[in-house]
This record gives C-alpha cells, sequence and structure tokens, in this order.
C-alpha cells in the first residue's frame, strides 16, 4: 500500500514511463510476503476448541482469527484478532449466532492480497448449506463436517462448481479418517491418473473396536452386547449406539470417496446422497425403532445369540468379522456390511483399538495396495486434519 | 497484459484517478484466472519419462512442459509447449546440456502471473546443488532426487532459507515412499504442533523384498546370497547390490525425515549428512571393496552361515528379521540396521513384496502409530509422487 501512494503522488509524466515496472514491483511485494489469511470458526465444540488452541501455537502464523460462532453466540472483531482469551472473550460476547451476517462481514474481507477461511467444525446440515454462498464469495471453506460432500448430490456438484469458476476452495480431508492422509491421498491418485480398482477400509473407529473386541477369530468371546455397552461407556459411541450400528457413518464417508474416484472411473454410481449406499445395517429389525440407547442396550442381549453364531462361522472359515466399506470401481458398487477376513489379513493382524485402516487398489499399487492406518476420530486428530487443509491455503 | 497496457495509454489525469481501482482489478484478473505453470524436466531416464506422460495426460492442463534436459541433449521452447513428441523432438535437438543456460532461460521466464517449476528427476549431486540458485530466482524446484536433502547440511540450510525469503518452492514428497504421502504426512504432523515420538519403518524396497523373503519366521529358509541374487536378477537392487546392502540409501531417508521432524524436537541430533547417521552396513566386512557386483555376489555364499545363524536367532524367539530405520526423538538418535520384530508385528504380518512401511508415533498417535505402506519404489509411483508435489503448485 505504501508502494501504491507513492505511485500516486508521482508526476504524472513520470507514472506513465515507470508505472509498468512499479506495478510489477508492487505486485512481487504483495505477493512476495505471505499474505495474510482471515479464519473464522463456526462450531467451538471439542473439535472447535481443539482447532483454535493447534491454531494459535503456529509459529510466525500468517491466519488472524476473526470470528467465533458457538450455538449461543458469535464474535467478529476484525481490527483485533483473537488470542488465548477466545473463550472468555466469546463468552461474553452478546451477538446471537447470525451466519448471514458473517457471510457478509466475511465477504467484505476477501481481496487479491487477502484471504478468508471458514471452519466449519460442526456436524450441521443448515452450515453445510451455506459453503456454495461462501465460496462464490471467495471464502474458502474447510471442514471435517461430512454433510454437504456426502448429501444430496445438488449440493456437492454447486459446491464443486463454485470452487472451480474461481471461487474459495474447499478442503474435507478430516471427512474421512480425521488427521489420516485418505481424502489427500485419493485426490492425488486420481488428478496424477491412476486409476481406482478398489477402495477398501474399516472407516469408523467405533466399528472397528467393537469388532476388534468381539472377533479375533476364536470361536467364542465377549458377548456382542457387552462390547457394544463397554463401547458405549468409553464415549466410543453416540449416545444411542444405532446411529453408530446402523452404517450410516461409514456410507457417509464411502460417498465421499466414490464422488471423488468417479472421476476417473466411469463404472462408479453417481450417487444421489448416503442413502444410496448399500448398507447392511447392523441394527436387529426388532430393534429400529427403540428411542433411548439405554432401552436399546437392554435388549441388545436377546440377539447375542445370532451375533455369536456369526462369530463362529468365521472362526470356522479361520476368519473375523470386520464392518467394512467397500468402493468397487470395477463392478461399480458401493457397500457398507459386515464381512469375513482371513485371520491372516491386515484387517485382523494390524488393527487394533479404534483405529480406521484403509486400502487402496489401484492400477500403479497393483499387486499391492497401498494402506493407510491409525486413529481416524478424536477431537485431537481431527482438528490435526483441519489445520493441515488450512495450511495447504497458504 | 491488456489491462495494463490500455491503463497505460489513459490520459493522466485520469490514471491518477482511477489507478487504484483498475490496479486491483488486475491483480483480481490475474489471480483468478489459473495461472501458467511453466515445467522444465531435468533427467528423462524411467521416472523422468513416466512424469512427463503422466503430466502430458492431466486434463485443462496448466502446465506448459517448456525444457527437457537429458545426459546428452537439452531442448528449450517457450513458445510452443512440449506433447506427446517430446522424445522425438529432444532427439532431434542439437543442443548439448547447459544448466547456468537453462537457469537463465527459467528465470526470463518467472513473473508475478506465471510460475516455473524445474523437475529434477535425476539423482545427481550437480544437478542438487543448483537448487539454491534456481529458488532465489523464483523457480520451484520438485523432485524425488535426495542428495540435496540428505547431504550436506549446508546445502540444505541454504536451500530453507532461500525458500523462506520468497523464492520458489521445493517439494520432495517423493524422496521417501516414491509416491505414499510420508513426507507431506510429516510436514502436516510438524506444522500443525504434534511432537513425533518416534518414526520407524522399512524405507527400502529392496531390503523389504530381501527379508521378507529371507526372514518368515521360520528357522531355516531360503540362502541369502540367493534371495539377493534373485533380487538382482528382478532388478529390485542396484547393479552392484553392495550399493543396496550398504544402508546408505536408508540413512539418505531418514536424514530427510529427521531434519523435518527436528523442528518439533530439541532433542534430536543436526545431522551433517546422511553419514552421520548411526548405519550398519550389511556388507560382511571381507567384501567390502568388491568392484563389482558379479564378484560380489559369487563370494556373498561365503557369509550365508552367518545371516542364517541370525534368522535361527530370530525364530526362536519368535520374531523376523527386517532391515529398519529409526528417528527416536526421544533419545536423540537416528539408525539404521538389522533387527527383530514379533511375528506379530505389522512388519512380519502386513508387510509382503518390495513394500515399504512406516510408523508415526506421535504425541497426539499416542497409543497406536499412525502407518502408511505400499510400494516404495518404481517409476510409475514416484512419477506420481513428483506430480502429485507439482499440482500443490497450482
Amino acid at each position: 500500500m505504501a508502494i501504491a501512494s507513492f505511485l500516486t503522488r508521482l508526476p504524472s509524466a513520470l507514472t506513465a514511463s515507470v508505472r509498468p515496472s512499479l506495478g510489477r514491483l508492487l505486485l512481487h511485494t504483495t505477493m512476495a510476503s505471505s499474505p495474510k489469511i482471515y479464519v473464522a470458526v463456526v462450531g467451538v465444540g471439542l473439535v472447535g476448541s481443539e482447532f483454535i488452541n493447534q491454531l494459535l501455537t503456529i509459529r510466525s502464523s500468517p491466519f488472524h482469527l476473526v470470528s467465533l460462532t458457538s450455538t449461543t453466540r458469535t464474535l467478529f472483531n476484525h481490527a483485533q484478532p483473537l488470542s488465548a482469551s477466545w473463550k472468555s472473550d466469546l463468552a461474553s460476547s452478546a451477538d446471537r449466532p447470525d451466519l448471514a451476517k458473517l457471510t457478509q462481514q466475511l465477504s467484505a474481507l476477501v481481496s487479491p492480497t487477502q484471504k478468508v477461511a471458514l471452519i466449519d467444525n460442526t456436524s450441521s446440515e443448515d452450515v453445510a448449506a451455506l459453503y456454495p454462498t461462501w465460496l462464490k464469495a471467495g471464502i474458502s471453506v474447510v471442514t471435517p463436517n461430512k454433510k454437504a460432500f456426502s448429501g444430496d448430490i445438488a449440493l456437492y456438484e454447486e459446491i464443486v462448481a463454485a470452487s472451480a469458476s474461481g471461487g474459495g476452495k474447499f478442503l474435507n480431508e478430516a471427512t474421512v479418517g480425521a488427521g489420516l492422509p485418505v481424502v489427500g491421498t485419493l485426490k492425488d491418485l486420481v488428478a496424477t491418473g491412476d486409476k481406482i480398482v478398489k477402495i477398501e477400509g474399516v472407516f469408523s473407529g467405533t466399528m472397528s473396536y467393537i469388532f476388534n473386541e468381539f472377533s479375533t477369530g476364536q470361536p467364542d468371546g465377549p458377548a456382542f452386547s457387552s462390547v457394544v455397552k463397554i463401547a458405549r461407556d468409553k464415549g466410543y459411541t453416540e449416545p444411542h449406539p444405532a446411529d453408530d450400528l446402523n452404517g450410516a457413518d461409514v456410507a457417509r464417508k464411502l460417498t465421499i470417496l466414490s464422488r471423488i474416484a468417479s472421476s476417473s472411473s466411469s463404472s462408479l454410481p453417481r450417487l444421489q446422497s448416503y442413502a444410496a449406499v448399500d448398507t447392511a445395517s447392523l441394527i436387529p429389525p426388532a430393534l429400529e425403532n427403540i428411542s433411548t440407547g439405554d432401552e436399546f442396550l437392554a435388549r441388545l442381549p436377546e440377539h447375542d445369540a445370532h451375533f455369536a453364531s456369526l462369530r463362529a462361522e468365521a472362526a470356522a472359515a479361520g476368519a473375523v468379522l470386520r464392518f467394512v466399506g467397500v468402493v468397487d470401481a470395477v463392478n461399480g458398487r458401493v457397500r457398507a456390511a459386515l464381512e469375513r477376513y482371513p485371520t491372516t489379513h491386515p484387517f485382523s493382524t494390524s488393527l487394533g483399538g479404534s483405529d480406521n485402516i484403509i486400502m487402496f487398489h489401484t492400477e500403479r499399487y497393483g499387486a499391492r495396495p497401498l494402506i493407510v492406518q491409525g486413529a481416524g476420530a478424536g477431537a485431537a486428530v481431527t482438528a490435526m486434519g483441519v489445520l493441515g487443509d488450512l495450511l495447504r491455503l497458504v
């Protein structure tokens, strides 16, 4: 800006001759110095809080945290970016959440030398529905929220189009596998021209824990209901375990991956939404409509014999049970189901705890797949996935 | 450029008032449209050729392939980018390689609206020594060549400084694990504030193949020399197998990772070069100075009993032998050596073929490590790693 105002004060005859080179210098200067990136965070729960704390520890940071929005309050302070006292600052704000107003405030900050990123740390459909508006305004969207990318295809295509036509960028690494390099790896494979054959994995940390405990290759073991109860007590399941056992979380992740992979595969179906994934729910039909988690757990033992017999059959075949997701680009099928894997398979030998494991079978990784494994849930690693994406905007 | 020349032809009084907003528009226009990226490739062997072929298949590509350099010829054509006929175009060039001239030609292309990337697909120290020059000229460097990042620390620090002070960027994902997400994953962990505890892995595809075949947990098996001979026949080793068995390739990869990790760990040593890595060579002392691969292989059977006894001892302890690399940030040690792992460990159960496997033990991935596994060598996957990096410049 100093150079620009100097330029306007030069005698006109002189500016006519030096302008091109000075303009070039100005452009150079503004490009060379790290441009500011204004950051607004929507959702300050477990992941949101952890994200903010990680963001504030970055040294020589180009990021200016200018806005926070919780379910009850909002804060916008462009002049003085937020710091370690963000929690009390937000608590003392009198402003109610207003995403329309936030959109206006952030749009006004977008300029060639200033980027703006909105971090959606909610799991809200309503927030997801605003991504096209933000992207068109030049605001980038970084999020672990799966809703927009696994919901109605119309919203997804609007997001892709808004970003492609020179708007903001959208980055969603943390929607699958939290901080694990899954979405970025798939994007790289596809962008560099590899052909996806099959993506196969254990995508739910909850399902991973339950079946790592329940099925170890032995014909017997703990009751299914007792494993689910322990998982819930440890906080690994949703308050209502049926929200994990229905497989919807896995179907959403498969939808996100399948939509990325489909640009390199003509045989993959155009998924209207995650509901179109062939998902074999683990909820016993008799327990489909139980409204509370407690009642669900109280009645789950009625079905222990069923799960025990599946385990015994698998063991007799030298296999374990795992709830997996598969994007099968050869046969054009996307499915989530409880399947058997030999006890020598990495889904049995290598998996433990609540790990995710994802295998990419591709043309280039032909004989043996590319594998990514590790914790796929938790606030620290999810926030890291989001922050890693944000750093890619620099 | 059209807007800029229009600006210079406006009456001076007018330009004084409208210049700031037009300048802004110009900046906007050039940022919004995908900027051209000029690409020069040095090294057109197996990886280089595959890279070029992958590059040319990208749709709506922002890349213009303007220069090729082999060991005997060079080609520079800024006006008409190279296409599918690049091989014959290069073969028919009369120009001898001249990196100083190439530097001048590429520097002249750098501008705020035009990026230039030099792809070093050689394994040359001489080419690596030019990275600081290129970076200072604003030319980005993308490469699978380990030399600059694992050699003398002075060159490495010059590269980091040249890039940090607003020059070109350097991207080296393919230096470790080829197309596997290893370097990028580590950079993300460090940049987001995770603390590296230990990085442990099988980093050499050659060593992986040799020990996956040689040591399976059984007390006996094929002779060590016969496995090395087969590996060489398959093209998995260098022409002189001692160039793999000395562990230098692993030491170089560990140096690259350790230097990245050391920014989050004060206990890691400042490695003067890869030679400072504690490397336990597998070359029997009696065979240290044998000049040809054939003679080396002819005499290796004299040492089969030694390796067989290591295998038997490991098997008696329920373990396999693996040649691993370890960056131990707790004890501040970086080492490459043949070590024992239980037959239940992923280095035994999950590994096969010539896979690499890398485990990141960190503060956030505390209980269980983040694991990346898959083919870590080969032209297709190495070229993919390079192209993935180049795409990050867009």
